[in-house]
């Protein structure tokens, strides 16, 4: 392996957070780029020197050699930043599936979303940008918050507001020029929850794919009846579990299509293997605010 | 007009609760049936003497004579009780597009739902019953609640539970020999609601159609993310804008055959219109449980 990233999910799979455990002693790492090394015989189709990543991905990739049979591994364009590569399938997949798996957007269409400053938000971002789909974000007060505003806005975000200044009666009266979103993203949960769904349209879904503030959703009767919103989960791991993960690979192809011509970007931190430990603290948030910590294991 | 219930709708519509709101001054009544007096030179298939309900469902059958166009009409099996005639198109229709609408449920499967004393509730039991389906339901604690259960099981529930029964740790031990159920119904919100979502098994949806506890839902994000339950809403107000609802004088025949063969029933009192009053108060539920309010305009 050269690069494997740590993911949110994969604290939670060692907190026990998720309820697929893996049996211990287990090797951590979900996602992660390697160069092939050597072959087997009977292997056709990859060659020494080979950029492949496990697609779909698969446990253990916090190591510096494995053996897997080669239906398991994806050769990727050997000119993938190594980063993105690394990184590809668990964040801006979810990003990309959400966007397509619940409602059928059109260019003029929106959407809204909390939790915008997580990898996952990002992608949402520029992916429904680059198809000329109006965003809405919503992220936490913070000092500095006008800084995450410009940064997002320059990522192509429509609209970004922190929850406190959408304590208002009415929060779609702040929108100018874009419609109703029909598709509303919730990665953390409270209040944050409440208020995607309160930009939501008539008939709109909210998909949850994270509760970072460890906060139930509450939804009004109404919201159900009179409104006619859907509330629905997406977890990557399930999707990959069903049929339709037959088609990542395509996916994958195209989304590091758009990070190598810098249309997909996000920081990361690429850290020699000597300091995981350091680089765990920086994933659990101990430090504030960090890059995705990406763990070189050449370095 | 012969008949026509006070449905909680009607209620909720002359409250305010309702966003479409008739301009007033305006009649109530929003089912019910009538017979024809006589019928304009140009009308086709209507004699005096018709049984005839609107479909689907409008507003102004509390009154004695009505004038409208022939298509709002639906001429209806003479031989159909009044009483279900007047009652058949709100809350029996409700229920069995609840049943269809959602989930596709095989015989052997399982429902679940709170609220089940509601005469939608009492209809769910049945058509499921019918159909070969399994149904657990869950009622409020009160005094009388084994009479309460008895009758139920009488309808054809399969389980009856009072929500204190369900304060354990793992209500679906409490089931034998049914499935986790793939769909439940909310008419009640709050802890009820809670209790809906903990008996639905992976993947099951949710559908609310009903507050009467005034509570909102609460839902874990782990409900969204791991169980992948879906969280939906139903009104028939809505249901009856859509397309879908052209197929809906069908589904009236078919429900009051069922009826008229009594394997659909739920207590009704025909009611002079003298009585209004008292019947209004006994639909708002001011004298406990009553049985559903039928107003007869010829008593």
């Amino acid at each position: 392996m050269l690069a494997a990233p740590i993911n949110p999910s994969d604290i939670n799979r060692i907190e026990g957070v998720y309820p697929v455990r893996p049996q211990v002693p287990a090797v951590g790492g979900y996602e992660g780029v390697g160069e092939v090394h050597s072959v087997g015989a009977a292997v056709k189709g990859f060659l020494p020197g080979d950029l492949v990543i496990p697609s779909p991905p698969s446990f253990g990739t916090w190591q510096t050699y494995i053996v897997k049979d080669q239906n398991v591994w994806y050769k990727i364009n050997k000119k993938s930043p190594l980063e993105y590569a690394a990184t590809i399938t668990v964040n801006p997949l979810t990003a990309l599936r959400m966007l397509e798996d619940f409602v059928t957007l059109n260019k003029g269409d929106a959407i809204v979303q909390n939790g915008a400053t997580s990898i996952v938000g990002q992608c949402i971002i520029q992916l429904a940008h680059h198809r000329g789909i109006h965003n809405i974000n919503i992220i936490r007060d913070r000092t500095g918050s006008d800084e995450v505003k410009e940064k997002l806005k320059n990522l192509g975000a429509d609209e970004v507001f922190t929850e406190s200044q959408l304590e208002v009666k009415n929060v779609k009266g702040l929108l100018s020029g874009i419609p109703e979103p029909a598709l509303g993203f919730n990665c953390v949960g409270g209040n944050a929850a409440s208020l995607v769904l309160k930009f939501l349209g008539r008939g709109g879904t909210m998909v949850t794919y994270g509760g970072m503030s460890k906060k139930p959703i509450t939804v009004s009767t109404s919201s159900f009846i009179f409104k006619d919103l859907s509330l629905r989960g997406f977890w990557l791991q399930n999707w990959m579990s069903t049929e339709k993960a037959k088609g990542c690979r395509v996916l994958i192809d195209s989304l590091l299509d758009l990070a190598r011509e810098g249309k997909l970007k996000y920081e990361m931190e690429l850290v020699p293997f000597d300091n995981f430990n350091a680089a765990i603290d920086k994933a659990l948030g101990k430090q504030g605010s960090q890059p995705k910590q990406v763990i070189n294991f050449q370095l």
